[in-house]
């Protein structure tokens, strides 16, 4: 069955199709549309994928232009999860791959991924979903029909299920009726959707609103290359600096008057990055250098969140957070302190921060001609672009609303929608063993702690990869247990590229000795 | 004495003039020509400064081309030590400057202060100093003739003193002897002072030699723009993969086969930073977003570096140091582990190392035409860029032998040539103690701690900002004590530009109270 060829649309079923393997329509062929593909081809369905575009990867096929309907990344995307995090769980990334992988090397993966499992066959491209609806005969069958469009034609099909793998990341959200007077603003202005190259920044006064992943990361790039402190102002406070200090010297007879006290007031970085209610910012580079990921998304993390009490909770993990840096010193600390479950990633805001590149802000009062005004401030800061990164609504548009309804960027959907709706990125392993426990693939620690121990100890106080979810049940990899078990050495081997001696001594060792030995010496002489 | 206009050059002494004030010739106008030009005017001295471009800055001044005789930026240079520890002792920062200063910043405040003390009148630009030499009655006289070079012209005078401020990041050291087969490279190849914008690499493979402060910076840059990896690359892999795949399923007929399991080698991020030594590399973003040398340049930190026992103080600053990123799984662990006193700084790095968009190398095996082979690895990598971040040494074309000599990058001058060769670096506290205690101006923390107590505790566990330097002495300055209980102020106002809410209860309270009872409750059912 898995060797049949696929004709481009396949024909409705007739009676004699009943007891043949159900057909499965899978709207999209990016991570989840490949992942479900090739779950369909181990279940002994059939799946035809739909692509749109004339590529497999979506979101992380970068193109230097945006395509409507698909996610859109900028040039320098790199993967906020890593490697071990975000493989297909089966599928380990190339060892010689880095943690955080590039939105290129994520699409290579995604590619030998389809080739590996043999799932081009099932791809129909240049395919867009036009319309999903139930068939007349829904409520006995089952069945749903699917009308597509490829190359100008429409066509028809039939399906006993269909996978909505359209992600999240394509509607820009834009609200403009919050910023009063953008319409009057002569500068540009885009959502971050439309973002790829820093290039437009050059010379620019820019303003980023927003501190999710994309805003932090465009307000960064922005910075290497917007418009620095200009000369004029300089110029400006040399002359009331001379003025001051004549009238100062002919007043006090003091020449000592420091050229500061001058009313000049300057902003000397000119990318703002403007936010309501702020953000925790993490880095990929985690405590010792470790993938923050690896080491915040365990089982022993995650009983210790669910069981302490949440004021306990939060304070211990603004702390960790705040070990990098003190979020109310940078600007930045959230209005809503326990939101700990979406950081924002991004591995140098703290530094363009300290070096006065990137300046945070609050909100935006007042859009004007080429200039905008921050609340509680009262200076109008000149601006030439205006960065919305003010994220995503979704919408299935060939869904009927009596399907799916979206309202209020919220969707009613089994277990949000099963994989997706943020649901991954807010709990994620409570909501990965709710799955696991469905389909009886969540392998029991307790057991295992007798049996192997070592295995245990790692699933337990060990990241939470992918490989979990493979060691027993429908899904059972051979692979996974040695998969968990060399995880931190894959992770390890990336940045391992230059061979270092380790000490000759280990000196804690020798130190422990030594404070041991002075407590015994003072004990005895006490 | 102090408006007397003084004439280019000035006439050589007569016998009426030895009442007068003693004349000293400053060499460059650079950060410690200004401030040495301030300090003799302060003394009743007659500074004339010799500078041989067209304008002040020295260092900080950064020019598109590269200079004959003066030290070279690339145009995202920013000062390695922050606003409140490389200020003038009596001239802080503006305090809405960034806490790390960027050059074009950093220029405009030494011009401030040159403004600020009139310093401009005693600098004569366009003039280069050919030669400084003892006059035949120096025995006698203590003086020098110094011969300068202004628009072709050649000219003499007689100074009582030469202060020469030229710096020591001139003269770039290039050690090409020790790079086998570097004549054979048809790639291009410079050393980093030749180094401006990171244009220049753009979709090059890039090779940075040298981990040294420059070397760690361009490697970064460079890595935004580098050659990503080939698509050639990429076809090779899945070639293989296919081939495998199909032989495997013939054998074993098992279609499982990981297509990572075959052979191909690849290297995907193509800036490569090689080192011989490997470095500890510390961020500018410091514990809790504190700038570094804030924390790490403290009275109290120096006593315990200088009384605990060298193991003792390696294995704690190693573990301070690690606690970033560890360096040996990073591959940049120093051999010298003991060599803590020069940290390389940079904010960025691991944050590339972990998205693999810089891979650490080991030291150059042999260069070949397009390629380089590293040590320890076997495999040619093609390079189509090397830049030899190997640091500078330093001269005095304009002195004799005689003065001064220097051999194998060491000079042999009174007190490490009383203000660099790197001495401020190596020991700053220890350093300028001994300098305060020579003038005078040491302040006594003992007899302080009872008259002015915070100011004292401020000294010793604060850090040691210059302001230290004028609390007593011949330099005294009535702003000093004020500038030390304020300077975390102005730290922390440069990134507080949102105000923040504050947490409504403080919460570690509570906890602590919690806690107490809790072993308050244990005690008594104990």
């Amino acid at each position: 069955m898995k060797s049949r060829k696929l004709g481009r649309i396949p024909l409705p079923p007739t009676p004699a199709q009943e007891n043949m393997a159900k057909r499965v329509a899978i709207v999209g062929a990016g991570v989840s549309g490949l992942a479900s593909i090739r779950c369909c081809l181990e279940e002994g369905l059939e799946p035809t994928c739909f692509e749109r575009s004339d590529d497999l990867g979506g979101l992380w096929r970068f193109t230097e232009h945006v395509e409507e309907g698909r996610a859109s990344l900028y040039k320098s995307v790199v993967s906020n999860s890593c490697k071990e995090m975000s493989c297909y769980s089966d599928f380990p990334f190339p060892e010689d791959y880095p943690n955080y992988v590039p939105n290129s090397q994520f699409l290579e993966y995604l590619k030998m991924y389809a080739n590996q499992f043999n799932l081009l066959k099932c791809i129909q491209f240049k395919t867009e979903v036009c319309r999903v609806t139930k068939r007349p005969d829904f409520t006995v069958t089952g069945q749903w029909e699917v009308v597509t469009l490829h190359e100008g034609k429409q066509e028809s099909a039939i399906f006993d299920a269909i996978m909505v793998c359209t992600g999240f990341l394509t509607n820009p959200h834009l609200p403009l009726d919050s910023f009063p007077g953008i319409n009057t603003f002569e500068g540009q202005y885009f959502h971050s959707r439309q973002y790829k190259h820093p290039d437009i920044f050059k010379d620019k006064k820019v303003l980023v609103i927003g501190v999710g992943n994309s805003g932090t990361d465009i307000a960064v790039e922005a910075s290497h290359v917007a418009k620095k402190s200009s000369h004029e102002t300089y110029q400006r406070r040399l002359f009331l600096t001379q003025f001051h200090r004549t009238l100062f010297s002919f007043i006090t007879n003091d020449m000592d008057i420091p050229s500061y006290l001058t009313p000049t007031q300057r902003d000397l970085s000119l990318v703002f990055l403007s936010t309501t209610g702020g953000a925790w910012v993490m880095s990929r580079v985690s405590e010792s250098g470790l993938p923050w990921d690896m080491l915040f998304m365990t089982r022993f993390h995650n009983m210790l969140r669910n069981s302490l009490p949440t004021p306990v909770v939060t304070w211990w993990m603004s702390r960790k957070i705040n070990s990098w840096f003190n979020h109310a010193n940078y600007g930045l600390a959230p209005e809503d302190r326990t939101q700990m479950k979406e950081p924002v990633i991004n591995d140098e805001l703290p530094g363009r921060i300290i070096t006065g590149k990137v300046l945070i802000k609050p909100s935006i009062k007042e859009v004007k001609k080429n200039s905008v005004i921050f609340n509680y401030t009262p200076k109008e800061q000149p601006i030439d672009i205006i960065v919305f990164a003010t994220g995503y609504t979704f919408a299935f548009p060939f869904l009927d609303e009596t399907v799916v309804k979206v309202e209020d960027g919220q969707a009613s959907l089994y277990k949000f929608g099963l994989c997706y709706c943020k649901a991954l990125q807010s709990d994620y392993i409570t909501y990965i063993d709710e799955l696991l426990t469905d389909i009886n693939a969540k392998p029991n620690l307790f057991s295992m702690l007798l049996t192997d121990p070592r295995l245990a100890l790692a699933i337990f106080f060990g990241p939470c990869t992918p490989y979990q979810f493979r060691l027993t049940g429908p899904g059972k990899w051979k692979g996974a247990r040695n998969a968990i078990l060399n995880q931190w050495d894959r992770t390890l081997k990336a940045t391992r590229t230059r061979t270092v001696q380790e000490s000759p001594f280990p000196f804690a060792i020798l130190l422990t000795l030594f404070l041991v030995l002075l407590v015994a010496v003072f004990l005895i002489f006490l």
